[in-house]
């Protein structure tokens, strides 16, 4: 009988397992256009509503891996980790991480795609910075993690293209949302680079794709089972997206937060949360014990080195290096800046994340389809953490906006994502729970 | 904020019921080329696994009969009754029904399909008479409803285009397998003709699409649900398909088979169904009793008046009228005929019907894809039916065939079709349920 995907199809439909040359025929298929649009989205929304077991997830990452090329980096002599943060509000992690590993002594190759939320994503937040140039080849990729020990890239079109066709259709057919089918993306882009260790930083809450901690565990779980399947190594951490992590939420807004906390001049969850992933990574690859690790990463971002790791990969990609000492000479600005001021008196019990960033799209931050344009000037900077006191009339944050219309739908939304309460509020915890291999 | 498909497709994918106007824009909109392939079969995909509610299939039925124009036969002096079988193995039912209410002074209108079955379907099994022209305008219909009052001819595509464009879809994508998708396509049929009486046959059994009761009951139960909410009137039957409901399996000698049942020549299953729907038909849209009814029916196969209507219609038609009584000088034949002998002794326990109609469709009698060509003169005759006593040796069929290999493929597929046991069996009973307004 010959191969028809419509059986392939109907095997998910009924919700059994498919084989692992089906679901290659029909992927690869989908590629070349020998199974069409119809079909695929049949079987991904299908895929959707019965799942994929831990057999047919690793078979797809497999597929995804095999569709291009690959980016080895065996030629390091320092241990190289690949970072990925599924996404959140004000999640400038992956900034701060990628320099401070490797002034540590690792090698940090991330290469990113472009951001589809609140805000672009990592490349995005990088672009904002003058003369920045994110589309490199694999050799200069690899020639720059040897020379630095830091990379951070746009994905290239030759890895994993059927990652990317898949996603598209996805994209346009309401069937994103599946534990399954996210890992196997997420973990064929890190798979198709060559690593000592993966580390995830999967988001819980409002501002994060995984609204709640199970399926933000499930999510881990199934990315880490995906790399221990593929002989790889990867940990992954839950942590806090009920509300934004840093302050800042905008590109070049994160940017410049960033690099206060590479300078060591700003405390709080954003650097807490990349000293942790920094930590752990050394004490992974290295025969440091987690103290000593943590205590090094602290170090690194308080003498200048991790700093002036930033700044080499800055000038190394085009980018204007006085980003790191004089970023508001360098970084575009806002032309209308509208201080946002405290409504009422209490504690902050809580912060919509996802209204907080719907407002930051709005003003121009963010794109709701691949080819929208994105402002990387305009954003909010929100101080306030929840469980902290605010008084009447306090400055709690800035909107920048493209006009001062826009400015104060902005701050309005803002005053409505808070939850001003009369009593104390405990802090929500930064990280969930850890999820190794074993 | 804009219309987005993908907030339909993520309604259904949670199980949750789609507005009607966003299912009518979703529908619409994919004919129109607004709403792509991708989404709509993610919806399909995800309207099979979830369901539909009643209200959306009636919405869904609504929407595919106002996608196109409607046959209007309101200047017709009689009655009109539709009829619509889901499709079975020998099933020559309405070549039987449609001359025969006529003769009992209904109209019969029936547009009707290209089969993708095991056989053609009416349309095809009506074109192997030399001469039939079955694409018919709707002015022809509505002008041979009135003066013969029986037509059959091929579904226009003036009427629910949405349908056709959404079963092409679901046919290659695997969505076909759904009850309200399916109800919601036959009955968007039959209500873009007017007609005062609307009959279903739902076939059960190896040789339907529904192979358990209890799920022919479930689609029945659904159309004539479909027909209440739209105020026509409508009746079903839910009837065996465990074995062949004649002895001809092929396109011409179906016909050959009709016409001998037409001219009070045959007796059996055939037959009797025929007459069930016809003097239902009639106790339904006159003042007979159900009694008289079948009386009427049983006398006009016998008197010939029905085998009269079927001539005037194949002469209206262009067909050759000799067909109703010379058969074999007209059909075409084919060009080797094998004999099927009993393989042992014993009684008829059970017939594969779907085995048979896959080795009538391998002979070249049924098509895999609207596109391939079919075989008028081929097919299968087996004469015995379940509880019928075998003796070994016996002649029990005839295969016509194209060559002497495939002849003598099909003859070991209907003898591994029959199951032949030892005692006596009851034969299966031919009208499981009838389902009714109300």
């Amino acid at each position: 009988m010959t191969w028809d995907p419509r059986n392939v199809i109907d095997v998910k439909r009924a919700g059994r397992a498919v084989a692992t040359p089906d679901l290659r025929r029909l992927i690869e298929g989908y590629v070349t256009g020998e199974v069409g649009e119809g079909p695929m989205a049949a079987f991904l929304m299908a895929s959707v509503i019965q799942g994929l077991d831990a057999s047919e997830t690793a078979a797809m990452t497999r597929i995804f891996v095999d569709s291009g090329g690959t980016l080895s980096l065996t030629g390091i002599d320092r241990p190289v980790v690949d970072k990925h943060s599924t996404g959140g509000v004000s999640d400038g992690v992956s900034l701060v991480f990628a320099p401070l590993v490797a002034a540590l002594g690792l090698a940090c190759v991330k290469l990113a795609g472009r951001g589809l939320g609140h805000t672009g994503g990592t490349i995005d937040k990088l672009g904002s910075i003058p003369g920045m140039r994110l589309d490199r080849s694999l050799d200069a990729i690899a020639a720059q993690a040897c020379s630095i020990g830091c990379v951070i890239a746009s994905q290239t079109a030759d890895l994993v293209p059927a990652d990317g066709a898949v996603y598209a259709l996805r994209d346009a057919t309401a069937t994103v949302r599946s534990v399954p089918l996210i890992a196997a993306s997420v973990m064929s882009k890190k798979l198709a680079v060559s690593s000592e260790l993966i580390v995830l930083d999967v988001k819980a809450g409002s501002g994060a794709f995984m609204r709640d901690v199970a399926s933000a565990v499930e999510l881990a779980e199934t990315c880490v089972a995906i790399a221990r399947d593929h002989d790889r190594r990867a940990i992954a951490a839950v942590t806090d997206m009920s509300q934004p992590l840093g302050e800042a939420i905008g590109n070049a807004l994160e940017v410049r937060e960033a690099v206060e906390v590479l300078h060591g001049m700003r405390r709080g969850r954003l650097r807490d949360l990349a000293v942790a992933f920094a930590a752990r990574s050394v004490a992974e690859l290295t025969d440091d014990v987690p103290e000593d690790a943590r205590a090094r990463a602290e170090a690194a971002l308080n003498d200048g080195s991790a700093a002036a790791v930033f700044r080499a990969m800055v000038e190394a990609e085009g980018g204007d290096p006085r980003v790191i000492d004089e970023p508001d000479a360098v970084l575009p600005s806002a032309p209308v800046e509208l201080p946002i001021t405290a409504p009422a008196e209490g504690f902050l019990g809580a912060t919509d994340a996802a209204a907080l960033g719907e407002a930051a799209r709005a003003l121009g931050a963010g794109r709701a389809r691949p080819s929208d344009p994105i402002d990387p000037s305009v954003g909010i900077v929100l101080t306030p953490k929840v469980g902290d006191r605010i008084e009447p009339g306090q400055a709690i944050g800035v909107v920048h906006a493209r006009d001062e219309a826009s400015a104060r739908a902005a701050i309005d939304a803002v005053i409505d994502a808070l939850t001003i309460v009369d009593g104390p509020v405990d802090p929500p915890g930064l990280i969930h729970r850890w999820i190794e291999e074993g």
